[in-house]
């Protein structure tokens, strides 16, 4: 990687982690103290400490690829440029968007320094506060039907369901996308039990972090919002009860023969 | 959280992510210099430097179960004991091993403080590296036959490879079982195109990290270790070639309407 010369700009894409500033990597902290400027949407610009030297462009634009290529016309000029992502920026987040903008730009964004910082993304944040649930094989979705067909989602969902994977649902309703995640609840109640325990996990290491182990019967009618991760259990997923507190939940490693 | 009072044990399970410290959270760090015990697979407790009141029990036994009941038993006795996992913790590592060792052990274990640090597991350490391969839906699996049938493993791959997830193999091989990544990139071959890429990513972020991009039909030949991640793209993953460099990798997040 080449150093900060004159005419050498980069990009980071940067991961956040669930927002609680102790949970990001020494890497993340590192790449943020050498940004020149600072591009997000706006709830995670604002995580980062203003400091002099450091242009913030907090947008909220919702169209990812917009704000990639922003931060590619920016070093592509030989600025320093962070891209900030909550959790992970590779798990539905900021990383596959500035990718599509440098396949799709311009021929010399793809020689630029373009490099990722991994975070603790949400659903590996929400698995360590209650237990291991994701302790088998798993998977992540998200439930936007914004990019992709809903069919494609149901398809991918019942087949993971039916395969016995622990799934996990980010991106499960917004204001726009009221009635999906009550949908996929529903399919998955025709394959898994009703005591299937269902994790909704909010806010993750924020000062507002909500935290529900639900059956899978009543996770049907229980409320969510943009800021919940979603984790179905497996066959095998268990409670370990502890009085008054919070159970926890995991799945053993084991599977055993039929 | 109930603080280091005398007979107050505790076990937190810390993620030291995939090999390079600065991929350590915060909390992690603090999490260790907080410890009086070390637990952990003989390569993990190393990489944790030694300072006085730390005691370390590096241990070359396989059988996670077991080193999760001498963690709980020294907080049963009052010790605040640190179990260190490779990676997060609570993918295919030592968190879930503890739970099933609180389960079946002393009903006092399931009321200590057990609490889990989350770390940078393998394959987001190597998407990282490598671009946005996991942009679009994903799956994790351990392709190890010690703990579940291979039948089992195998109907799994075949479900997440015809939904067209991207697939996160963990643990593909090792000396005792050699042909099990040979026989899944097989069935793979048989749903997915032959120029589909995979990733081979080894000891990523360590001083012998090794990652190579091949196509599909070339990974059917291709040599793997116990310290190899390998990742199989879907159907839309794609290179974006970087002259001598090795290219990116990415996965968009858009599946088109068929």
């Amino acid at each position: 990687m080449s150093g900060p010369s004159a005419g050498t700009g980069s990009v980071t894409v940067i991961g956040l982690g669930p927002g609680d500033p102790r949970l990001l990597t020494a890497a993340a902290q590192e790449a943020l103290a050498q940004a020149q400027d600072l591009i997000g949407y706006i709830p995670y610009v604002a995580r980062v400490p203003e400091r002099t030297g450091l242009v913030r462009h907090a947008s909220d634009n919702r169209v990812e690829v917009d704000r990639a290529r922003h931060a590619l016309e920016l070093a592509a000029s030989g600025r320093r440029v962070a891209v900030v992502s909550g959790g992970d920026p590779g798990v539905f987040a900021m990383a596959a968007a500035v990718f599509e903008a440098v396949e799709a730009g311009d021929p010399a964004w793809a020689r630029l320094p373009i490099t990722v910082e991994p975070g603790i993304t949400a659903m590996l944040a929400a698995a360590a506060r209650l237990g291991a649930p994701l302790g088998g094989d798993f998977c992540a979705m998200s439930l936007s039907d914004n990019l992709k067909p809903w069919e494609v989602i149901t398809a991918r969902l019942e087949a993971v369901l039916r395969a016995d994977f622990v799934v996990s649902l980010y991106n499960p309703i917004s204001s726009a996308r009221p009635w999906q995640l009550g949908k996929a609840l529903d399919l998955a109640a025709e394959i898994r039990r009703g005591d299937t325990p269902v994790i909704f996990a909010r806010a993750v290491s924020r000062p507002d972090e909500a935290i529900r182990v639900l059956t899978l019967d009543a996770a049907r009618t229980a409320t969510a919002d943009m800021a919940t991760m979603v984790i179905i259990g497996a066959s095998a997923t268990r409670l370990i009860p502890r009085g008054d507190a919070t159970p926890f939940v995991y799945t053993p490693r084991s599977v055993p023969a039929a």
